[in-house]
């Protein structure tokens, strides 16, 4: 631990006395969970990662799961350290121990939430301001990280962030919350890319998952004039309506396409939000866009899907690929969150302590008790 | 009166006989406010305008005033028809009473609300969707027509307008209401040019006159996140506290480019929005605006005005012009009309029947009461 | 013919005599092709249309063809006129022989050409800038016209078409040129909708027809860096050297994805630009963009087609379409092409007199002598 | 020595051997010019920078020089280092002889050209792809620079820059045309904010002078249909024409505004660049543009002007503002440059050895000689 001491000596040179909480300490090893294979996810002990000179790290309070965590359990994705050695986790939240010595974005003390890329600041895709699409991804000694994809995560006690990607929390948000407000990144960033300015509109988003359903929370916030959810399941578009959808319909019961174009008086939606994944759902949303209307995908396919680009091109669709929280698209949702407008904590279904986590991961590949949000707490 | 009944006849038949309210009756003349010359406005009789193939004609229920009613009783702008046969007012609201043979877009007996331009459709603006910049501004032969300003307005019991400008009220909307979705159309249009999204953003109002109220309700609707209104009357900031501010800033007592710079942690706002027309506010709005921030005008000025366009250049500050409803703005303010988030009846504080307008417009002038939103009714 | 010598006086009275070349003199009767039923396109006499009073009516010197052309005498499009009447042809240029009592855009004796679409001025796609996406399409009582598919068109002496939609013609363009315009506003309305920029940006073009071959002298024109066309014949790919291609590449022969990403140092093309209508190619597009980069669709299938949208997200690739000449795109390719940079007469392979319509329409069909553009003169 | 040689020795180790030229030596010290006070720069030695981890080391081949060189030397810019140290110059271009240990987007022996200003990376700004107007400008610790501005420029025979900021140039391109490239990315950058897409446009450029003449060699490459250039000196327009304006106008002789109305149909013209930075030129340039067309803003000002806000926002005209070369512009007119339609070297009018740096300045200062651009060679 020698060495590491060391290392921790300077870190502790560049945490602004003032800012440090009495009696905070950062020890030298700590709880995390590595993946060893292929859904073979054990907690075990690790050194507390150092900050470098623009990074924080935080002291890790909740840290959720998307799909892409099951995803990478099977198959690891571009970039991905190797097993033995990797510890995942992207949706994290906590609280700022040290920080490197030019950060002053945040404080020590400081709740905070993330964005998951830091993208390398110099290709020309990070210059134009697509930080998420980096040239460079997974390269870290150009400076990608993606956190919990390239670089260790947040399903461990401590995590390194670089200072870009770290948004102090408005004190009104618990973990919880705040633990969502990476996904509901998402969602407003590819708003954001689908022009922005929803207001009015009706959008319909299809797939009452932990991405939809908080899509149909950031919509309303934006002033969606009428909101629609499409799912599959009575109980999930049950939690639609509770959440802002003012209709709903169940395309195991209803032709979906249909429904929309009856609630549109047969033109169709202004904005389509197809979250699901599902391989036959891109062609159905197009089907409910209408003329000039946009389409945006918030979900990956494993495979390639069938999808009518002529229909699409005779009815000037707008065809709105996205990926990831770019454009600093969580510090807006932060202040929606702040504003209640946009509430995580409604989402979380399922709290495991971290020592638990293969369990929680098993409940999650299951579905066993529907799960939306699994969190993790070290 | 033989020949007006001859047209009357025409309008007849293209009245769908299922869609009239029974007992609905058109008569020949209708009482108007005319023109006559500067500051010369008098309610006469006038033959009630026989709507065009793509025409509705509307029973006025209402017609509110801002400054620029003002402005053309004293200097006609380009296009005004003469005195003597000229009725202005262009924020007005009413009912359908027929309607030219093309039109389906609304029926008899909806109730409608405007907004003012309609372009030629067929100039390069037009066609590009810039319909309040259309080329031929005041062509009526081409086709153009702004309502109140080149061709007869709400000043009166009847008034015509193109289908393309009509929308229909939600139930739920007053006419007090309806009477104000004109002013909050060119918020939003403003806002849809500035580039749409404020969600999470710091915005500031200058000016809180009934353009700038309403900005701030229409800001507060999609989502902004801090809102700040900058004047120097007191009841006005406490009525804009009421309205969404969450800051008020009355720049007689306080250098409001400090408090901006102070409220924003040294940074300055996303967003500022000049609304009050003062010569010395574009300026001190700059000042206010954050490098890489936006600054959108939605005020006309008498004269040039002083303004370092090196600053904004050194600073990139997005300088945004705006004129009128663009967009189909109206339709978006609408729905957030119908939700609750944009409330016209705030801001009318002057009732008038209409043949008292020119005792109502003497009040306006003089400023006689403080009046925010002036409306007539017929 | 005398309700139609009647109807001719009224137009002749809109005629500014100034403009009128002396000795014009316009019939009542007219040859024109009428489609009779299912490629049963013939030649006949007709009534000579009378423009109505924003419209032009052009003496056709030259009506050139597009792979629609043979769809709709397949499969009449949505809003096509009944058999019998309905006289195709969208990509005609000709002389202004009258107008009506409103146009001053062009004058008698005018050179011109046109793009198709007038759209209705009054819905919201129309409002908004998007006159090809009009949801008035076929509704002519509304306004909306598409010449050559839901009015009739150029296989004709005599035609009308709205002011809005008629650009003048500089002198240096001969028929051959004009004829490809509408095609080149095709291309420019595409790159317009996919950003515009494209200075310095390698571009690929898949499918060197006519639409293909000429984006090639569009994006040249507009400053692309390299340029690189994918087809399977060597000699449209020699052709699409002599037009501006700096590599070429035969899919047959060489893996095109492969290719483009050794050309571009592995890192795919900015811009790929899909013009052949393959079902295969959309996806072997996809695969030839850059990370961020954008795949602009200027062509339809019949079916819906592959195609990885979940890689089109992860990649972030900005998916365009894009339907006919939008934004008054035919003007600004006019220029281009009076100066030279775009040369529509390059690729006019075939010619025949209006009265040989069908002959030219079997040789287009079954690909004779390798068409690419086939024009008719009246 | 030592330390330095010390120093020199890392970088030695992070050149790949197989790239660097045989027979390359780098020296310890440099020949460096050195802002001593108000316009005391004078040459002395100076170590020879040390390019960090993603950094390269450039042997200067040349260095231009432009308006904001004679400002600082009067006036220190926000962030500019202190007399005594300070090594200006910001148009540079050179051969790399060593880089940081990360660089592989570039090799030694590369010819290079820059961008200015390498932004932090991580605020907002930077973020969303507006690096230049970077939030930490000045702040080296965060990773800003602006070379020649914040951190030592290219007036001398070494200059390290961040490997973000470096573009390989094509072989075409010998140094004057390199050196001119940083300017004409400003172009391509204003260009760029003004919407990108000038195809067809007329466009007036205001001010032939480095600016304004790179300016129309690159709206010409873009397509521009018709170039108007506005002067004050007849030799300046008649270099203009031989660039690329197809009408010039002298505003001592001629009302410009009344011109460029007369040249566009009384229209007015699409876009109109000010490059000229004199006090009167914006308001002036306002009243050339179209009704909805766009004033895009090249140039700094001392002072606020007199500049009518009003009658932008009734012509909806939009003013577009814009600071160096930001969003990868040099990228794109490296391309340009290489195909020969952006010509720098035509504009070099004055050379100059690095070590009559003083003389050089002296007579950009006082005019001598009419210079556009003046180069020095170290």
């Amino acid at each position: 631990m020698a060495a590491l001491a060391g290392r921790r000596g300077r870190v502790a040179v560049s945490v602004s006395p003032a800012a440090a909480p009495s009696g905070l300490s950062i020890p030298d090893t700590m709880r995390a969970a590595v993946l060893f294979g292929p859904r073979d996810l054990r907690v075990v002990w690790k050194p507390v990662p150092v900050p470098g000179p623009a990074d924080v790290l935080v002291k890790v309070a909740m840290c959720g799961t998307c799909g892409t965590d099951l995803a990478i359990q099977d198959r690891p994705f571009p970039g991905q350290p190797p097993f033995g050695s990797f510890t995942p986790g992207h949706e994290w939240t906590g609280v700022v121990v040290a920080r490197g010595e030019t950060v002053d974005e945040v404080a020590v003390g400081d709740r905070v939430a993330i964005h998951v890329h830091h993208g390398c600041g110099r290709c020309r895709n990070c210059l134009n301001g697509s930080y998420t699409a980096c040239l460079n991804y997974g390269n870290v000694a150009k400076g990608h990280r993606a956190s919990g994809f390239t670089v260790d995560g947040g399903f461990a006690q401590y995590v390194t962030h670089h200072a870009s990607s770290i948004y102090r929390l408005p004190d009104q948000l618990d973990w919880e919350d705040a633990v969502l407000v990476t996904t509901a990144g998402t969602a407003m960033y590819g708003i954001d890319r689908a022009g922005g300015l929803v207001a009015g509109d009706t959008v319909v988003v299809v797939g009452p998952g932990s991405v939809g359903l908080t899509t149909l929370q950031v919509v309303r916030a934006l002033g969606a004039g009428v909101t629609i959810a499409v799912g599959t399941r009575d109980e999930r578009l049950a939690l639609a309506t509770r959440t802002g959808a003012d209709h709903v319909v169940n395309s195991r019961q209803t032709d979906p396409v249909a429904r929309v174009r009856e609630l549109t008086g047969g033109r169709g939606a202004d904005l389509v939000i197809e979250t699901s994944g599902h391989p036959t759902t891109p062609e159905l949303s197009l089907r409910m866009v209408r003329r000039g209307g946009s389409l945006l995908f918030l979900a990956f396919y494993d495979e390639p899907v069938n999808f009518d680009i002529g229909r699409a091109n005779r009815e000037e669709v707008r065809l709105v690929t996205s990926r990831g929280e770019g454009r600093t698209a969580v510090g807006r949702v932060l202040r929606l969150a702040a504003s209640g407008a946009v509430r995580g904590a409604d989402l979380v279904t399922h709290r495991y302590p971290l020592e638990r986590i293969q369990e929680g991961f098993e409940a999650l590949r299951a579905k066993a008790g529907d799960p939306i949000k699994v969190v993790f707490t070290p």
